[in-house]
């Protein structure tokens, strides 16, 4: 049983409360910390809580709190940070981890000198479908991974703060594609080193200073892309879906607008269907149950079960630094327009990993290029001659 | 916290197992039971499980036990209940309640006479999807509910007893339609009364004496129908779909083959995919989460919240009862080719509900048959005249 | 290159035209009838066709005229074939032949004893999916079939005269059921004979005399099932979906809502999307082209290839009566709740055919029930033993 | 009706003989030409051709002759094109037009100074879901068009000849980076002028010299962005996705895979199920109708109705020369990791678009950056100071 400190009371706050007091059915948010006085009393009174205030280190300093969940706008994760480390606080942190890799990289130093539990709230790598996915990956289901696409776009974020650069640190390539960046990192191998980044980036639509729009490609050690696709522009919900490719299969899943759930409704009923839906009559398509569907209850039992058993969680405040280093990289490719290096200072995967070869062989003299049964019924080998390099078609 | 003592061990015991010692994650298995010696010590090893016997009431009378799960094949149902009352357990039981009413109604009794807490462990009407549609229903985004069909077919059970007639007490009716049955009965509204069945069955692939394949429509004194369709012989993994059509709109779930997770392997890696699928390569539709998909989670939430809160489960002994009732016309009328009554000695809902009204009034004279705006672009009514009867068209 | 006559100029004589003018790209439409001089005079500016008249017989006895093309009420159907029989023209004719099996046999009769070319416009059998499915089904994909699922629901009928007892025969049954008929028939085998039928049916919501909902099971000599789902007072559009099973696999296939086209818009275009959308903004499921998706352009091509050949077309008036034959079984079945026997005067396939088998041989002592792979990875096999009945496992 | 001369005899040269003697019903094929003597004379049989021949100028320069369609690898293309000019022969051609734009712009030239009809081959663009949705765009159901992106990959073509680099004068980009390409265009509108391209591509499995995976973005000049991805090295079939998002909505179309067709089978039928499908047995997605669906036949009604009408097509040697300049530069841009300019020495679209304005007025000091009805039932809008530039929340 965890005591929690929960720090901000808004959307994703009440999310994570009622996974945290939900899903293990016996943690309990002790003390709740809002910028707002009436925030936090209707906090404190909707979800049972105790102890409210407006003084962030009152709720994080509260000796009945074991851990302190931070789900504040990103320009406050460091001050939020810092309290927790000077009262040895164990930590978890909704994403991205800073503004920036140079936030984040003081952010994941000073958890590590404190020497306290620090979990990054990256609810998208927890998803049943992601865990049964990257198992199957892990198994060798789909051979060696070539490419990995994660698309996060809505219509926009429900608070202001979001939409203010300074406050924000960023558009959508921070606030969505820092969930995308970790799937791909995930999918290829979170030992694999990503390299370089290429981004385009706009804003479209909205009347903001930051992007509405992007696409990037992420480059690691061995080759393989991880693609990202960010937008608050879209219409139509919350649009959450992942690729990945081998050598031997895919894999596809749709988190959220298409998983086997479809309702027709002339709009008698006005209910919230879910999270960034944008009508309530037509055809809908609501998800079962959303908090495990994103991931939220898997996340929270690793963590604190994790910190039950004195062991890291699955992520952690250096995966929060690795995503805010490639997202600079990322921001600085959409202006610069080049293909711009990945500069981990710290880096604590595998080194040298060279591109995988790409020749199978088929006899002594050739390579086998393809395999197949034609149309019209035959069996057919595409092969290359290993000295002439000549292409040959082998009918047998 | 509760204790509980699981009789049986085999493979739905396992999934309860999971479940229980995984979703609240502050429960526990204190004993099992389980007519074989090596299988009740195999899954006490398993499930770290203090207490193993192959005497079913050691198991259930255990002094450490707060609630026991009644896992077995069906014709040990009753047994295992009579035990219980006597010892005064709370009780969850699997599905289907009895093997007929006649079983069914006594284990009722027994459990109201010994007043123990007693739960009818039907998990498909607890899937995320179904918890939130019958919300979506009762809240009248569908309107009025017309129909409601619940698919249940897969390739056969695992287990011997199941194509045993004798213990089994019936085929794929019983084993599948107890679902179905249980489904309709919620869409379409638990206080209405099922009135009539009418059932088509037959053994059109196995040799067995059971049914393999069944479709019935269940009739309720409004004016509703529910319907299943149950088979052994489907071929195609595990096909759970649910349909439900109202005066206002439809709800099509689909909680298995088509949930959004699409996979294609060239069948590199072996793994176990999901329940009941037929193949590990070519194109794979594994679900994210096993237990929460098929209801177990939210289901033993309910069970082990209720029993703490002393109040009843949504699911009870009275439920299961029912549900026998209605297959037992099923049964009836799959030799008859009659619709047979459904004979419910004990009814705890509305009567007399008589069939609702389908009269729209458009004016005075008309009743409105149709709304539309046409292929070329037309506002068209189609109305019938009160008094003559006559329907005409009516262009505004 | 065909002279067609158009006889009816209404919803269906407007996507009859459009398939007959557009797909073959030869043929002509050279004379249309209509009830209303203004309805055919429009129908011949639309089509640019030469003649147009309110004298039914002036359109078929039009000597410029290969073939008919009859898409009129379901009461005016005989009236127009006699014309047909008496000028020796070719016939084609919409869906159901006759408003019930004594109209759909004279019918019969009249064109065979003219020995006049006689085709019957079931399009739904020629959609490229089912084409596709079938030729699947006759190749042995999916071994011996069981049972065959055609639902066909939607808001009800474009035009005043479906709604009237008198003038259409019937209600969604007659309209929709016809299809689903055809469909089963024809996966099941056409050869095969349909024996008896249990249908419900109810009008639940529309102020009308027929049905405006119901289901029905047509079974055959062989112990295969054919089921149908029709409904005037579904909501989201059109819905057509098929389904078969059979003991080596199963086919589905949705030939409208669910095609691969997914379009979400906020409205601001307000096209026509679709036969019988509900909407024109939010999620829209638009087909890519109507007539092929439909069957219409299939359809029409084995016409008029047929009629070019001297051959039958798939579909003839024979077929038509068959089906009218089943549904007046359907009929009798909602009043008396009785399984009604087809009542076939006219009979053209197999009879005496016996229900298959079903006793697969395992070894000389046992039939096999099931082979499986368990969740935990072991080899089994389900069997019964053919002496003593008695059901065994074995682990492999 | 028109009389063919096929120059070429392969996969390609199949397919669109299968549409050419069946959709429009009146064409005919009048001679063949093929590099190998066995394939005219198959093809010949196969088709019905009288006349067959290894001298593509005899084929070409034919007197029945009016259409030639030239159905070879990359590398003849403007040999054939050179002949076609010479005898003054109506032209279509396959996609790429050139294995470069300098190619392609000869062959461009040459069409217009011997003033012959000159269609295009870009089957994708006319598939009946692609017309569809292009005609929803037009009409303003998306509203201003953003972005759009065109999936193209499978497990790698046919024929030797895509292999080999000379040949094919690249790899997946120029094989099916063309399609995608013109997707983009025609959604985004073919008048506005793409200005530049980034490129990934990598040769990540296959042993050749071409690159077997890219993925590319092409900017157009109103800040639209057209996204491909393409690849050899895919497993699972046919992968045909495209989608287009606007300000006012999307559209997701699937091709191939998904197309409301779903089958499973034990593999007891051995039929070919689709174009580039993997397996035949376990989950198959078929096509109804492969012909259509790919858009082979509305894009043959196209050019034979344009040709005969003395119209252009839709697609001419134009667009296939604009589609050649967007690849070059993507191979460009793949060794220099640039964005490379898009050089197009003929343009004849518009110039000087500028990019559209991303700023909606709310009232006279705000500009609306999104309105939203919350989670809790709010209706809230986020909005923008035009003066200060400071971001609020405004309930009302």
């Amino acid at each position: 049983m965890q005591r929690i400190a929960m720090i901000g009371s808004g959307f994703i706050a009440r999310f994570y409360a009622d996974s945290l007091q939900g899903y293990r059915s016996k943690d309990k948010i002790v003390s709740v910390y809002s910028r707002k006085d009436s925030s936090s009393k209707k906090f404190s009174e909707d979800y049972n809580v105790n102890h409210f205030t407006t003084n962030m280190e009152d709720a994080i300093s509260n000796p009945e709190v074991d851990i302190v969940c931070i789900a504040l706008p990103n320009n406050l994760h460091e001050e939020a940070v810092i309290l927790c480390c000077k009262h040895r606080k164990a930590i978890m942190i909704t994403k991205p981890l800073g503004r920036n890799a140079a936030e984040a990289k003081r952010m994941l130093q000073a958890v590590e000198e404190a020497n306290v539990f620090n979990g990054y709230l990256e609810d998208l790598v927890y998803t049943p479908k992601f865990i049964k996915a990257e198992k199957s990956i892990r198994s060798g289901a789909l051979g060696r991974i070539l490419w990995s696409k994660s698309r996060e776009t809505h219509p926009g974020p429900h608070s202001d703060w979001f939409w203010d650069l300074e406050q924000a640190g960023g558009g959508c390539i921070l606030d969505l594609g820092c969930h995308c960046v970790e799937i791909a990192r995930s999918y290829i191998g979170k030992e694999i080193k990503p390299i370089e980044v290429m981004c385009w980036a706009d804003t479209q639509v909205k009347p903001i200073d930051a992007e509405d729009h992007a696409i990037g490609l992420v480059k690691y050690e061995n080759g393989a892309i991880g693609q990202f696709e960010v937008s608050w522009t879209f219409r139509g919900g919350l649009d959450l879906r992942d690729e990945v490719m081998g050598t031997e299969g895919t894999i596809w899943t749709n988190n959220f607008l298409r998983t086997g759930f479809e309702m027709f409704t002339t709009g008698k009923g006005g209910d919230y269907i879910a999270e960034k839906a944008e009508s309530n009559s037509g055809w809908l398509f609501p998800v079962g149950d959303e908090l495990n569907e994103l991931g939220y209850n898997h996340m929270f039992m690793d963590m604190l079960d994790s910190l039950e058993s004195g062991k890291q969680p699955k992520e952690t405040f250096y995966d929060g630094y690795v995503v805010n280093v490639v997202l600079d990289a990322a921001y600085k490719s959409a202006k610069s327009k080049l293909w711009e290096p990945v500069k981990l200072d710290i880096w604590r995967g595998r080194e040298g990993y060279t591109k995988d070869s790409h020749l199978v062989e088929y006899d002594a003299e050739h390579y086998l290029i393809k395999e197949e049964v034609t149309h019209y019924g035959e069996k057919k080998f595409i092969l290359k001659n290993k000295a002439s390099g000549k292409i040959i078609e082998k009918i047998v």
